[in-house]
């Protein structure tokens, strides 16, 4: 099946190009609440998920036993931009295991924040895997190695135990089997297993509720969504798109893109999980469909949808500022 | 009307996310060679149009007056990376006509070159508007006003001299009317008109071949499509695919690259034009279209036609360089 476009680009009055998409929303009893287009297409959920690749970290005791609050626990689940504040936790993490970047296998690549990387450039330096976007979700998985006595190395591998405990929570959460067929690698060097995007979205409904979790998964689910909703700077960067989504009604809006087009929510307040990813692998188009969906979900709020509403409609600017065109979501989200 | 697919994008052996598009490649006398999806479709061209926009620069002499060869004529058509062999030779067609970067009103941004960035960052520099991606297009505006004594101030306005006279260019060339309901304001502050996408191809077979222009017009156009096949680092930049493709075989393949997706492309020893979107404005896949195409239509020559199938199949790497997937042109394509 074709997806519909669900959102345009448009430069003055014309439509220059377009995104297609699918999105599901469930309920954690896996009712589905709202469906558009092949939400059964296998799809990597990538960055999208971290926030179930973060279980381990918390129900293995080894957040505790660092010591990790809100801000390291959204550093775990993070995307992050590179900046200074995301770079220093990172090593803090690294630190209370004992280890510090060179542990790290996820790559160095300059800060996604421009600013940050024209900071390290004019400090003479050289971005190491601390300014990875990822830096904070493999110190997790390397603080649980330790705090759990296994032998880190490797540990971004598949079969390691690592990269194991991160594959049962994301079969337990979704529901879906991770298998091999449909196994690719991530950026970061991680597994990554495509599953239909409705097991996402229900994925993210029992996160939010811990509807059919035991209770020390529930716990761990809601902690770490809390955390993200409580620290969302930290979770991504400044000016992305998950900070002003989750800024725009504190501890309501769980949000978490991925590479690709791919976004994770959840409303708390309606039990409901989201996943979406926009066909072509668009993260500007992305953006907007996640914005207008969770506006039309939560519309009893008059004042969050016209935030929201207004997120969907991101300006497209000239090199001298001026507004030359915007995205826009089409009748389908709307 | 749906586009196909035209590009495919893999991790591990998954299609993670796809591309439709459309492509016309036309002759000089109107005749349609190979149309794939909605040529009809007006589209921007963006800068896959640069050498027809700069038609006036040579037209009117002031290339000539300002002794402009093969690197300044590449420059004026160039979507350049902001590298230093670029920024000096903006500054120099300026200072030919008695101007400065003051004069540029296409505004300022870091070059696209990260190496550049860095570099600029490094010696404690800002970009200023000869790192603009169009600043050679620019000086190339500005040298015609000053060489035809036309007050150059507000060059960018819908209504100056400089924009009717490439409107005019635009039009000729393609035989679409250029109207104000198909206006839009590119990145640089130009107008920018969205005409049918055969047009563009058209066009650009009547650039290589001359066929119905006057022999001035017939002269510049193949003197500056000419000089983009012989400079074609000036055009774009280290390691971009424009590079790639018009060193894969020297004065036999012009192409240009457009934001949002768009190429124009002309084989000379065919008499051929090509324009292409993707309909999303990927760029990564709008490259795979154009080398997928260009290969098919040069498939007499084996080794060439490897080279650019090599091309058109581009890896993607994780972030310690690995091969983790890749694009690749569906077999709509090839």
């Amino acid at each position: 099946m074709t997806n519909s476009v669900l959102v345009e680009v448009l430069r003055g009055a014309v439509v220059e190009s377009a995104h297609r998409g699918a999105i599901a929303v469930f309920e954690a009893d896996g009712k589905p609440v709202w469906e558009i287009g092949d939400t059964a297409r296998p799809v990597f959920p990538r960055s999208a998920v971290k926030a179930i690749q973060a279980l381990p970290l918390v129900e293995s005791g080894a957040a505790d036993a660092y010591g990790f609050g809100n801000r390291e626990l959204a550093l775990a689940c993070a995307s992050h931009s590179g900046e200074p504040a995301h770079v220093e936790l990172a090593w803090a993490m690294l630190a209370k295991a004992g280890l510090d970047e060179t542990a790290l296998e996820c790559g160095a690549h300059w800060p996604s924040s421009h600013a940050a990387t024209v900071a390290l450039a004019r400090a003479g330096k050289a971005p190491n895997a601390l300014h990875n976007n990822c830096s904070g979700k493999h110190a997790g998985f390397l603080c649980t190695c330790v705090h759990a006595g296994i032998a880190h190395r490797g540990y971004v591998k598949s079969g390691h135990a690592s990269q194991e405990m991160v594959r049962d929570a994301m079969q337990a959460v979704t529901g879906a089997a991770h298998d091999f067929d449909h196994c690719g690698t991530d950026g970061c060097s991680i597994p990554t297993y495509a599953v239909p995007l409705r097991s996402f979205a229900l994925g993210f409904a029992r996160m939010a509720t811990g509807v059919g979790f035991e209770p020390v998964r529930a716990k761990a689910a809601k902690r770490l969504l809390s955390a993200c909703m409580a620290e969302p700077f930290l979770v991504a960067g400044t000016g992305r798109a998950d900070v002003a989504l989750m800024e725009a009604a504190p501890g309501r809006i769980f949000v978490k893109g991925g590479a690709e087009g791919v976004y994770c929510a959840a409303l708390p307040e309606l039990g409901l999980g989201i996943a979406l990813k926009c066909d072509d692998g668009a993260g500007r188009a992305a953006e907007v469909m996640v914005a207008a969906c969770i506006a039309r979900l939560l519309h009893a709020d008059k004042a969050l949808t016209a935030k929201l509403k207004e997120q969907a409609l991101p300006p497209i600017e000239s090199r001298i500022g001026a507004k030359v065109g915007a995205l826009r979501p089409t009748a389908a989200l709307s």
